[in-house]
């Protein structure tokens, strides 16, 4: 489905942290989307007018843009294109709980991507969370539970990234073991897979294969990446997943993808 | 005139976007200046004082970072040291163009560099926007046209960037047919290069050849950077840009500059 | 120290500026530290309860940041966890000498590292500075003078960064010589230094040793980046700096510090 996204070039329009925002910009070009940010709550609704998906991440959420990522979500439901939902550090203080709660409650999200605990979170799980680099291990909760329960109660797509990544929409469950444990040492890889998602979701019709294709990628990348740059340390390793996403085609999603149900 | 941005390490005081920031740093200091990224209303007048070049990006801009880039430019007016205007996404949102409108009745711009959708809108043509990595190939107004209504217009120095790149100041007119295709899949070439335009007009006397002398340097950055990393990536073709500014001198702006009349 | 650093995971919160966000995130990762970055004043108590530091840095600050950071390094002290201060511009504006005033005024720091320009402000001493990139040999003030005084005056670990290191508790002073000239040439060694001295505090009991473990740690990865990057451009250099930090543990730290008294 990369061609799919290379040729429709879907703009994807981010209201995301500021301190990963611009590997998820450049994750998005190199998928074959076009990035636009914008986050003043006087042009959001603009924005979202003319872009094919919204992606929405609460990494440094402040009182400013947790409403203008409310009226963008908003504005998106009504023209009923896709939004994705990066609940970062959900759990972790009292403003993101009420956040996500606020959000999952006023507005639909297409698909909700995090980590087992964030996930949980929205599950409505007790899970205890470690800051926004979780090391999922430490959960002996079930991801596959938990992606099924927050697929069911929101009705979307619901995909949690760990060693073995979950995606489901309630009715399909499928894992994905793509990835190397060094991408937990580069932040932004879970907001840069957000992003993706937002180019996928945005140009394919079939949402769910859309979410695997883009969590596939995300995975084969950081392999690439790590294939040609482990040794040289993690600062290499970035650049080379933005380097393998721009390599990545449906090609090399179906040699490499390791995705089983 | 590379050669005097070294030897004069202009002060760039910058009130950009948060998406390239960090590279609008790290490319000032490699052409030879020195970034102060500042915008609290209650601090830029101190800082333009220090500074020799004011740059300001409306790419992320908000009500609070408005009306600090508005003091910005009225005090840098006074002082009557350059700046540099990047009306990033002009015709995307009413805000944006009620902030370009406003910028543009109220202060003095020394340059305004912008792709052609965002010049057009400063022209006051009709053109359709699409985000801020429009394909300018798309617009079939003439490019020369539209900066030479800008220069005049503004009183100012307009350049257009695209496959081919135009700087005219209403009395002479350049093309500039450095560059490379790929630049459009890193975010933030354009930003890059409103920043080393400030280095530039901060430093140079001549304006209107500092400002063609760092569109051209921009231009063989990306030139440079594909020439090494094209195969690679767009991760490392992003590096490479970074690597090609600090490594551009006068001889190589002479040797590789494509500046037509 | 490193091992202990690697071993302890400290989680870090920062509130620091979007210039070099990203890269100060990965600088913490790459030590062997989690970064956590949290600014709206609603959740900072949450957050700095369960990190083991606090990295302040006022490099753009604004008004809604600047109580933020107040109250974030006001929780810390109750829950007597370290907190670094990194005085960004000190003496270059109005509003960061008054922040920079009330925050020595109302809270305690374990450790404040700037050039010798902010440092020199900190200290009450009267140094022109020259935005965020000083030339520190522009000032004849000695520098080891300068840290005493602020780690007397305020009860704290004082680190002045130049060609020459400095780092004082008031009763100890070394001097550390690792570092490359091409450092000033790449945004935000400074604040990854602040970032990883977050990290280094956070994880080890013995506090004027990890600080100079992590003044050590960042002059050695800036000379090791330049041994392999330094004719690439000051692209490469930056990421090479990421993964030398990720890269060095103690037995470098033992073979490359040069650490006088």
């Amino acid at each position: 489905m990369n061609k799919i996204v290379r040729e429709k070039n879907p703009l994807v329009h981010c209201i995301t942290n500021y301190v990963t925002v611009n590997d998820v910009a450049n994750a998005i070009l190199a998928v074959g989307g076009s990035p636009i940010m914008a986050d003043d709550i006087d042009e959001v609704a603009d924005i979202v007018s003319i872009a094919n998906a919204v992606v929405v991440n609460i990494g440094t959420l402040n009182e400013r843009t947790i409403n203008s990522m409310e009226k963008a979500v908003v504005a998106a439901n009504l023209r009923n294109i896709p939004v994705v939902f990066d609940p970062v550090g959900a759990g972790v203080s009292q403003l993101r709980n009420k956040t996500v709660d606020r959000f999952l409650r006023t507005v639909h999200f297409t698909a909700i991507r995090g980590n087992i605990s964030e996930m949980a979170y929205c599950a409505g799980e007790t899970a205890k969370t470690r800051g926004v680099d979780a090391n999922e291990n430490d959960n002996d909760i079930n991801a596959a539970d938990i992606a099924n329960a927050v697929a069911e109660k929101y009705s979307c797509i619901a995909i949690i990234t760990g060693e073995k990544d979950v995606v489901s929409d309630g009715e399909h469950l499928v894992f994905i073991k793509n990835g190397v444990v060094m991408m937990k040492k580069v932040t932004g890889t879970g907001c840069m897979l957000s992003g993706i998602l937002g180019a996928y979701l945005g140009a394919c019709e079939d949402k769910f294969s859309a979410a695997v294709n883009a969590v596939t990628s995300m995975g084969i990348a950081g392999e690439m990446a790590a294939e040609e740059n482990s040794a040289a340390g993690i600062g290499r390793f970035h650049i080379g997943i933005i380097d393998a996403l721009s390599q990545i085609d449906d090609a090399i999603i179906s040699a490499r993808g390791k995705v089983t149900l």
